[in-house]
């Protein structure tokens, strides 16, 4: 049994605890959202409890095809037992389809099929915006060493292949989406954070409607039951 | 002798004219000046002159040190003769010391000495304001092949020393610089474009006065003086 102990710290969409383990933490999934680097706040009601489900199932699928991931257990609606890390400050950034800065910043129409798979570096810091960058930039700020960046894109390329092929058979397209890696108290760079609504582009592979934050973020209605739709898919309950 | 036949491309700051040798062009350097993408625009006297001999004298110690690169010959005051290329849509940004979009990007003060050489890739495209993109960006735009682009940024970084040292004995410090590079009429992997105070940050060593483009950006004054000034410690001859 894990005993939740003092806050560690909050994020924009989960707050992170101690537990009387020093090697584990519960993330609490919360139902706020922001977008566009916190310009844009509101509610999701019901997100929190959406993408712990939905988190769990993706990092249940990868843990069974052998990738190293955070993930413990599913301990209430809204908390998950993980193992602790030390997260390396980038957002990693897998793409199949360009949409939203992508498509902006290669002057691509949204919904392009990229001939291959693009993989992108975010420096992940709030007060910068987050912005993109490149190997030598993550070299400067010693944010990884270049064998950690080889293989956490190597880890996203392959993760891609995995969850593109889970979700295709949900008649689900996989976008894009957006990784973090930690390295965990043996020293080890596993997956952690999380992979919902949140920080993917699902598209509906026939219609190609949004089923994802993108509808928060342009205001597009039926939030919570775009998330709903997700987690039915995956073939968790609903609310 | 070398024939000018009609204008293959204006661009900003130069013009480029066909000759009667279909492996080598004419560049014509213009006094145009342009800044942030095209935004600001303005005209410093005599600058075509001065980019001709500065990009004249860099471009010869850099052949006399092995690298490859377009040039041939100076032939007036605002002509040169170079070998014609199929320019990679590539600019190619080394930097010594933080300053401009760097700085911004990793939240460092301008003049901060970088630990290690940053190298970063920006699409050629006005339309798209030269937009920094990474290699899977290269690699979804066909812009080069991976050999070239790790050719072209190992070139970048032996240009960066042998430009660093030079510049060194002239009491100034290279902040970053810009390259441009093409593929000749033999299939070579060239450096082609200009090497000035237009595509260069200068710093004196001593007062760390700006010595470049930035003085026309910032609207610091002395623009020409600036100029003027890099070409004379290059030992080239005053206006
Ligand atoms: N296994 C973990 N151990 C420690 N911290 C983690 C773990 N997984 C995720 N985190 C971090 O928890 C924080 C809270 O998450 P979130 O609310 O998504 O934050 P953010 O506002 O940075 O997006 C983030 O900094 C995230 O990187
Ligand atoms: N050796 C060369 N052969 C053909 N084109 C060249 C060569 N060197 C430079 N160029 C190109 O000449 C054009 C004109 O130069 P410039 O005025 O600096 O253009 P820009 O507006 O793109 O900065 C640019 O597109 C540049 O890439
Ligand atoms: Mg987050
Ligand atoms: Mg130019």
């Amino acid at each position: 049994m894990s005993v939740k102990r003092e806050m560690l710290y909050e994020g924009k969409a989960k707050k992170v605890f101690l537990t009387d383990d020093e090697s584990q933490v519960i993330v609490e999934y919360k139902d706020d959202a922001t977008a566009f680097n916190g310009e844009k706040k509101g509610t999701i009601a019901g997100k929190g409890v959406l993408n712990n489900r939905i988190t769990s199932i993706f990092f249940k699928m990868l843990e069974a095809k052998g990738i190293p991931t955070h993930y413990i257990e599913t301990l209430s609606e809204r908390e998950m037992l993980v193992k602790k890390v030390r997260i390396v400050p980038l957002e990693v950034v897998v793409r199949n389809i360009a949409a939203g800065s992508l498509a902006k910043r290669i002057g691509w129409e949204e919904g392009t099929i990229l001939p291959k798979t693009v993989v992108e570096l975010y420096y992940k810091n709030d007060e910068l915006g987050d912005p993109l960058i490149n190997h030598s930039h993550v070299d400067v700020l010693e944010l990884a060493t270049p064998e950690q960046v080889a293989e956490l894109e190597q880890m996203a390329r392959e993760i891609n292949v995995y969850l593109k092929a889970f979700l295709a058979d949900k008649n689900l397209l996989l976008v894009d989406f957006k990784l973090e890696f930690g390295i965990d108290t043996d020293g080890n760079l596993i997956l952690a954070d999380e992979i919902s609504p949140d920080t993917c582009r699902f598209w509906d592979a026939d219609t190609k409607e949004k089923l994802d934050k993108d509808r928060f973020r342009r205001d597009l209605g039926s939030v919570e039951e775009a998330y709903e739709e997700i987690l039915r898919r995956l073939g968790g309950f609903a609310l």
